[in-house]
């Protein structure tokens, strides 16, 4: 195993034990919405925001255990994310990292609650003391994920999706979309590593720029697995885009230019980080990794 | 008009104008969500618990300014919480506040969106520093927040709401539910201006207390509006939780005694206010006008 895979694997193995730590299930039966948080959060998956969060954090020798909550924070709002997203009124899909959606394992007004949860459980757990001493850091934190998911990040992009279903989009308009829809939360994945780590204004800069890229990247390669991934291999149901009609990255440039752009990409995203030296190893790697995931 | 009128219009018109502000249309075509976010959130409204955290933070001489972005944030819960509970999923409600509910104004997709928005939006103010100078009251009021509106208050209240629908609760649990769905949310918003007045024990007890009791009388008087109520007065469709044979307050405990139920409820909510003197005058009328509305 590579030392990337590795490295992934640890980390998807300590924020799952978090994740199981903060999602408790209680007695009455309210504790269905729980049971449903975690069908969705302990599902599995690479868990690679959070391994942005603690892989940019260690750059600046932050605290393993505040790291590891600030990603479990993150992976919240990116499961409730696709809870909501898979609901039928948006994307409609019954398959999630080769499991049933949560809507179809439960019903959907369990998913939704679930989703509502699941955003609000993330601001609860920056705001605990236990995720970081100071609580100029702790607000911080909470700005920077509130701005990166809402309207003018990640649901924003989600609009911008929905748009997308009935308006041709051009190159500049599909960038912008993505840049919010999934480069948002990714972006803030790496900036959360930095604020925990007080990191200077340059190590901000450096760090910003190679999640904007890896952003791009990972969405591209998400495109071209819809067009070429097996759909038992990637776990979820391909060919959508083409099926919507929907311009992406892959039709609007083609397959074998998306794939040399998402190269450029992750080569541009690595070199950002040189100021980091070997320390940074990681973070390049798993641009990397990427672009050539499978799933 | 009554003292008491005249302040929650005073309140309304002031907490209106920031929502206002903090709901901006940008130029992209994501700015839908932001369309349905207003839609929603300045559609009128009583704005009661908004009321309470500035009436609760005149208690202890808070800054307006600050009390009113508190209030603003407490809002944008309730707003979300309006919106994914009309869902079709959910209560599948056409009407609210006499006009045409967020899904069937816009499109469901585009009121799953605004709901989480909001939700986030509501954190987002809190997180920054133009609600309060000291950090760590902002994470305060972002924990209490978080914890009253999360899956162990208000979507926990919505999922046993749903449980009841296919069960048959006996009072502890409607209590309980109540507590839960409306109640917490109720509660925080005068704890929220005790945090911001650095309130002490005693006084945080009595707001508590009072804010317990005017949540349940809250409900009750929800209950008798439903079965009582006229629908173009009250401004949505009544007579619902009868034709879902749900159990609730009044059909427990009969019209006549969930009445008197809910005029003791008050009263003792009011007296909890004592030790604040004259100064709790409007949050005591606050409690008997929560019964007697008729909207």
């Amino acid at each position: 195993m590579s030392t990337l895979k590795k490295a992934l694997a640890d980390n998807a193995k300590a924020v799952g034990g978090v994740l199981d730590e903060l999602l408790v299930i209680g007695d009455g039966p309210e504790s269905r919405v729980v049971e449903a948080m975690r069908y969705t959060a302990l599902s599995g998956g690479k868990r690679i925001r959070p391994f942005m969060v603690t892989a940019s954090a260690k750059l600046f020798n932050v605290d393993v255990d505040a790291a590891l909550r600030v990603a479990a924070a993150v992976e919240f709002i990116h499961c409730y994310s696709l809870i909501h997203d898979d609901l039928p009124a948006m994307d409609n899909d019954d398959l999630r990292r080769g499991k049933p959606t949560c809507h179809i394992q439960f019903d959907e007004a369990t998913a939704i609650l679930a989703g509502d949860a699941l955003l609000t459980k993330a601001f609860e757990v920056l705001a605990d003391e236990a995720t970081h001493g100071n609580s100029a850091i702790r607000v911080e934190l909470i700005t920077a994920l509130a701005k990166a998911s809402g309207d003018a990040g990640m649901v924003g992009g989600q609009m911008l999706d929905l748009y997308a279903e009935d308006h041709a989009l051009q190159m500049p308009e599909i960038t912008r979309l993505q840049r919010m829809k999934t480069g948002a939360l990714i972006a803030v994945s790496c900036e959360m590593g930095a604020i925990l780590g007080h990191a200077s204004e340059k190590a901000c800069h450096a760090l910003h720029a190679y999640a904007h890229d890896v952003g791009l990247a990972f969405q591209i390669a998400d495109d071209l697995l819809d067009v070429e991934g097996d759909e038992k291999e990637v776990g979820k149901k391909t060919g959508k885009d083409a099926a919507a009609g929907k311009a992406t990255f892959v039709s609007l440039l083609g397959l074998e230019r998306a794939r040399e752009q998402a190269e450029l990409l992750v080569d541009q995203a690595a070199s950002h980080l040189d100021i980091f030296e070997e320390k940074a190893n990681l973070l390049k790697d798993l641009a990397h990794f990427v672009v050539h995931r499978n799933t």
